[in-house]
């Protein structure tokens, strides 16, 4: 009786141990299925400690440039992503995944990056935008910091090259404090001005950051027309989007599912607006525009982006995929000016005074 | 007899003076002749004060500009400069010639430009590279700066792109002492490796050089490898040449006629090596190398060159004169390796040891 229910009692739970170890598998597979690489910290790794911020962070960002990739991928058939995984000797690594010269898509690239280590309280300090101090043990801090980042450059004039990123960062302070923040944000940038895929990105956009609080969108809505200013043309990159950076509050977790919206929100706002025009008809003259406009995204890249420049300063980070966000070709003419009220003029306007597309 | 002596005085002097008017009516017509355009400073002003080396240096980059336009659209005769003349609401201005895409030529700049004002203190400790602090009026710095700086592009990939810029500038200080330093260099960025190009190009330099110090070649031979260095590729832009700056001994006068002798040097050091190779067949695949050299080109310039990033952060700059050294295509694809023995290989790895062509 006694024995026979403690037996009983064994069995069950062995059992169950199995079951939930079945599902564990089903999980992993499932994961394998949905990521482009094995993550960085290795699934069973994250699994263990699946209830910490980092673990389902890394998953998110996984999970990201897979569905990204997948959405890509649908629309050039003939072109694949080639993906490399890659370690950084001080800790850590990522997975780069890119398709270059399809039929769609001129160079699209998903870069998920994974990387700890020791930083220098300068380092640190220049990591945040808001250039907060820390207090280091023998001037060194753990740090963690992990993101997913992309650009797509698509080949055809009239659909517009889109970039996004989110990031997570982790910094303990000698006393133990762990110092936390998140940044990210997408954009998008075309050639030629189309209200209605302006509108649609935007709302789907501040659709994403609605349902965490109504503030969100404009602030993030002006911060990013704010940051990618060219400021030496005047201009903006693009027609923007939403950019944060730094942001730690109200809570680890709300900033997470924030974080987490946005992130879904990337293949709805951008992949209808590729599949709308990624057939259309274009001339000679606006694939040059394209060209041009290329040129002063690399112009912004190299000399004002935060990210690109971080990135470049850093040790043991890797070059290749930091300057996958630089396109396939750009170009170059001395005192290019478009005639007025054209097209071209028409998309400057807005680069310069940037417009409120969703009331 | 004593009157009409004292007439005959008279006249004779006035005969001479108009003799010498005479003499710089000739001097100023051919003047015009050479330069591209009237000098900022205006002809006659410049003749006023033409022992101060202010006026002989405007004078020199002004013949620099001229000799080096004839000698490259005697080359590529169906193009031709476009001429702007820009003034700088803050004082001064200058003179931009852009050869755009001609036969031989696919982009070719020669800036002159001649500014002066009132700087900053922390605006004129970033202009001198060693960084000396000056001591302010009123926190401002009466300054004048004026230079040559010239990015020929050529379209065959057989033929290498060449840089220069001689530049000269004074600040004066609160007490009334001037500082002034003079700057400069010439350098070649080939596509691939030509050797007794690259052996022609620094000797011309070193012989222009030796005719006023030994220690002048090595030393700025150095500078120029260490300077247009592509750190985040561990590459140098090209196989260099000469490079110096905040020069400032052993006296005005004998840096001025070194930097003569330089800016005399330019064509001599670069059209022989155009002529030789401007009809010099080429395959598409060239041209892609060619095409991702321009990419290193941009990253240098946009990341790294001071002269760039001094000139985007100006007030008042003129935008499309600094930018001017792009060129009109780039090229970036994600992981791009030549094999090992192409001559692709072969250049980078000049690029990563810089030689001595010249024993």
């Amino acid at each position: 009786g006694a024995l026979g229910g403690l037996w009983l009692g064994l069995w069950r739970r062995q059992e169950a141990a199995m079951a939930a170890s079945e599902e564990d598998d089903d999980e992993e597979e499932e994961l394998r299925r949905r990521f482009m690489a094995p993550p960085v910290s290795g699934l069973r790794e994250l699994r263990r400690r699946r209830r910490e911020l980092r673990s389902r962070m890394e998953l998110l960002i996984m999970e990201t440039q897979g569905e990204v990739c997948r959405a890509l991928a649908a629309l050039d058939p003939g072109a694949a992503f080639a993906v490399d995984t890659w370690e950084r000797k001080e800790g850590g690594g990522g997975i780069s995944c890119v398709l270059q010269d399809g039929e769609v898509f001129e160079k699209a690239g998903v870069n998920v990056s994974v990387v700890f280590g020791l930083l220098s309280e300068e380092a640190a300090r220049q990591m945040r935008s808001r250039g907060k101090s820390l207090k280091a043990k023998d001037g060194k801090l753990p740090f963690c910091a992990m993101g997913v980042s992309s650009v797509i450059h698509p080949k055809n004039p009239h659909v517009p090259t889109m970039h996004f990123n989110y990031r997570y960062f982790e910094i303990e302070e000698a006393d133990g404090t762990k110092q936390w923040w998140f940044g990210g944000g997408t954009d998008l940038t075309p050639t030629y001005l189309n209200e209605e895929d302006a509108v649609h990105f935007h709302k789907t956009l501040k659709e994403a950051c609605d349902k965490h609080d109504l503030k969100l969108y404009p602030k993030y809505k002006k911060w990013c027309d704010d940051y990618f200013y060219i400021k030496h043309r005047g201009e903006r990159r693009g027609i923007g989007g939403i950019f944060f950076d730094d942001v730690d509050s109200p809570s680890k977790e709300e900033v997470f599912q924030f974080v987490k919206s946005c992130a879904k929100a990337v293949v709805p706002c951008y992949i209808p607006i590729v599949k709308r025009h990624c057939h259309d008809s274009f001339t000679p003259e606006e694939k040059l525009w394209q060209q041009l406009r290329r040129g002063r995204y690399v112009e912004f890249n190299l000399v004002y982006d935060r990210g690109t420049k971080f990135g470049l300063l850093t040790p043991g980070s890797r070059i290749e995929s930091i300057l996958m966000s630089l396109p396939l070709t750009a170009r170059w003419e001395y005192m290019h000016t478009p005639p007025q009220s054209s097209k071209e003029a028409e998309i400057l306007e807005v680069l310069r005074n940037p417009k409120d597309w969703v009331h």
